[in-house]
């Protein structure tokens, strides 16, 4: 049986991989690709998104545009690690694929509730503001999704403060929303994606695949990794986004945490963390999971599965 | 020319005054009236929307449901002040009148997208959450909104804590990106509405124009009253909501006064604060004002104006 | 009966005429005055209140420097009001008097505990960074001292941010201990002191006293009045400091009202903030007290008695 | 060349082994124990210290008292970890040590300014309070101290809350002071002293020693296993205190790390955080480091050394 996702995302070089994986492997039903500013700004993030699904022949996927700011924070967008389009460093086409007119937090409302309880699962990549501003406006929804797998946050790691990630620190209250709703939430943070190195070794396994979509991702991955090893000092860059989508496809690419993870909204040095507490004992009727340990050759076997699978 | 306005309200006994000066007064143009959890739960105070529309014979203005907790914080309603029901102390008809299927946040949105820039007036009465996220769905809608003329906060006054009024407390994050969006925000709040006081000879003079709503609104401030004495000690209870329909109506039914407003979010005990800066020079561009000094008559006189039209 | 003090400050403009009515009147028994970092540097407030006990003849009163800096805040003096030196606009004389060896902290600890308990009255009107390093090294002070008389905060008013006084925002922390004790407090603060305006009239009257004292203070009000004009636009500067040693000699000076005063420390806007709790009904072992109305005549004959019984 | 130290403690169990090494080990000149409030009440800690220097025949180490209670915190001892003595679990002498009449604070401050700049070295073990009350009294001592080499924090271990450490978590500001001072400060946290547990081969090790003190320290470290299984599910104690002794002695019984390490005192999950910004690049000033790999055995065989030295 195949798993019906949503990927809520803000494309972004990881999360046009995200796009990859869940439109190529067989056993993801993608269901829509919804987009929140965050990487960079709404406009861009969505033309990104319709110009990847363009590319890689999804023309069956609705997709819609949601947010373009968070609930409170002013937006910055993240242009030091994804460029000025959003997509540096690659060749788009001219989409071809059209933008639904309906706004993304109704098409994952209505998608929610026309589907059977407990069969959809969220995967956002970006910022939450659309999964809170959905959860806020139906909160039916809560009940019915099946989980929530999210990119986002550390535990240990982070990139955007001290201890805060990007995605979170971007629309803290957001992510307070979505962590605390009440549904079942699995954190793939920083402790879990910087292990998805893209390294020479994996880089050149996806040029081997020799189409147009994998001479894209080595383009996209090289400029990845020069932004990453000019702002965070990393030889090769991590590629976050599709760790989420593939631990939707396959839950043994990593091992997970049962562990009480809350949003820091307050703090001087801390707003935007994930405060995941490890303190014995972990309650019994914890609702988040934080990703630990990666198979890093699972995973990027899943990749470059479903880049030869998009041909 | 009427003054088109969405009474967006949590009835709630002072809402219930505020929907009959808004239909009653031939000013005003009520577009909608649309609710939102706060003075009670979203069910409650839409049933009691219906039930006061039904009883002074508003059949004509779109009812629709909101939201129905805040943002962030929990939900705590204020069954100390409202009772159980929310507008506890009068017998309510059973509504007539039908609810809209429309989600409040959308009517909000589609009347304010599909009438000319700058003619439609919000007037929310309760906590903020609807007007947020109507904002955050659809920004284009804070260029083509008049104005903003809400019932809330307080610069000296407070209600849900030392320096907190209910309504902003209840929802600080929504207040924030209301008072924060870039429209005009005129904050009838405490400092103003503790002014509106329903003396008994205010209440003889209701009482004197004998219908059965005026009986309605005698019985409702009885049960306002004793509230108010027990919980906060006033002689007279404060009619807050309608004070801010009676401010569209005619300006100069009050002073008010440029000064720069913003919520904080952050105190331990200042959190939900209306946070207003009088200090030398006010700014030319700041885009707030507060409510000052009431002309007590004045508004009296256009409640019960309105109470007469009604019949 | 005398009454013992110990005056904690910051000269400062209306410091020095906290020292001259604190010598001048004879119901007041100075034990000693005590300095620390707040309108200008411990440097330079020291010299201050030395050259103003030197000018006025205060030769008896031991003067001990305490605190350069504030707890936590980085120091962030008031030379917009004060001027470069502290009391710019004047000419001093050259200090005669000599500066006590020992730490302001230890001699206030030490004359509390080598006095009988509850003689004697702590009058703070700098920032409380002395008192609270005081009341830490040595709590057994607490229940030995009178009570604390301090100028500082506000309810309602401000001056070093939309919500907070300069003294309790220099160091929130510091005024966080001392509110907090366990001894009684009355906030002397900018409710009551800005009353304590210095007009033509006054300044007249001090002028007519004819004495070198006078001059001086005619002239430190004449540099008060100027930057008062220009910072906060008053007509006439509110002369803080003497309003504090006034409540003492005579508490019917002005009218006070019992109220829970807290400070918030956490707050994005208003940390600092005196967080008065007004609301009903006030608890009935509340220690802390603030200055609501000014006796202007009453207060202005004290200061005026004072100046000519220094002569 | 000797290398002098100031202990300032908490006795606990830990800090008993602190005493016992800094006494024990010929490299280091303990110029005084100063405790304070935090594993218990001044007074029982007090006691405690006299009683094991006591038993130590630690004659000639002047022992002072300081402070009883944190700035800001209400004070909560650890009595779960250390009981209801502060040092259950072990029989302790009745103290012939005589407690100092200085105040810790001062003693601390006097031992700096007398002796030559840049060669004494604070080794806090407790909560920050001594510390931080010194540094504000007498701000010159933070250039003369060699360094500070703390027990407290954790930059990923936590034991007082979700992310903060018991000694940091019970007095936070006094923390702020200490890290931001300006001088060295090595944070032997959590993250270090997790590792330095007292399994069963250790204990075996220090039984064998066959002397008063370390069949003290037996009876002692069974008492801590016990509060650590039950508590936090250790199979080992963690002996935190003495591996900041440790580390003056000999720096390569430990690993540490150059990052910058700030306290987080607004948060409302993460109040007490030390957090530290591992953050590309480190910055060339960084004045604080981390402790991050123990050598378990070097560190053991100090301890074991200095018992056998005691004898």
């Amino acid at each position: 049986m195949t798993k019906k996702i949503i990927l809520d995302c803000d494309p972004g070089h990881d999360d046009a991989v995200a796009m990859m994986i869940a439109h190529g492997n067989p056993e993801i039903d993608l269901l829509a690709v919804t987009t929140v500013a965050a990487n960079q700004t709404l406009t861009k993030v969505t033309r990104n998104a319709l110009a990847v699904a363009t590319m890689i022949g999804m023309h069956d996927v609705p997709i819609a545009a949601g947010c373009s700011r968070p609930l409170i924070e002013e937006i910055k967008v993240a242009a030091d690690i994804h460029g000025e389009s959003g997509l540096d460093g690659v060749v788009l086409p001219k989409p071809t694929v059209e933008l639904e007119k309906i706004h993304a937090v109704d098409l994952i409302i209505d998608l929610i509730m026309s589907h059977p309880a407990k069969t959809i699962t969220l995967v956002p990549t970006g910022a939450l503001t659309n999964i809170a501003m959905a959860a806020r406006k139906e909160p039916k929804i809560i009940d019915r999704v099946k989980e929530v797998v999210l990119m986002g946050g550390g535990y240990h790691e982070a990139n955007a403060s001290a201890v805060a990630e990007f995605n979170i620190k971007f629309d803290p209250e957001a992510a307070k929303i979505v962590f605390n709703a009440g549904w079942q939430v699995t954190m793939v943070g920083l402790d879990l994606t910087h292990q998805a190195l893209a390294t020479p070794d994996i880089v050149s396994e996806i040029k081997a695949i020799h189409t147009e979509t994998s001479a894209f991702v080595v383009d996209l991955l090289a400029f990845f990794r020069d932004m990453y090893k000019k702002g965070q000092n990393f030889d090769a860059p991590p590629v976050h986004d599709p760790c989420a989508v593939a631990y939707v496809i396959d839950p043994t690419v990593m091992t997970t945490k049962k562990v009480p993870v809350d949003i820091e909204l307050n703090g001087t040095l801390t707003r935007g963390m994930t405060v995941a507490d490890f303190s014995y004992p972990i309650p019994e009727d914890c609702q988040t999971s934080v990703a630990v340990k990666l198979d890093h050759a699972k995973f990027w076997g899943l990749v470059e599965d479903a880049l030869r699978t998009i041909g």
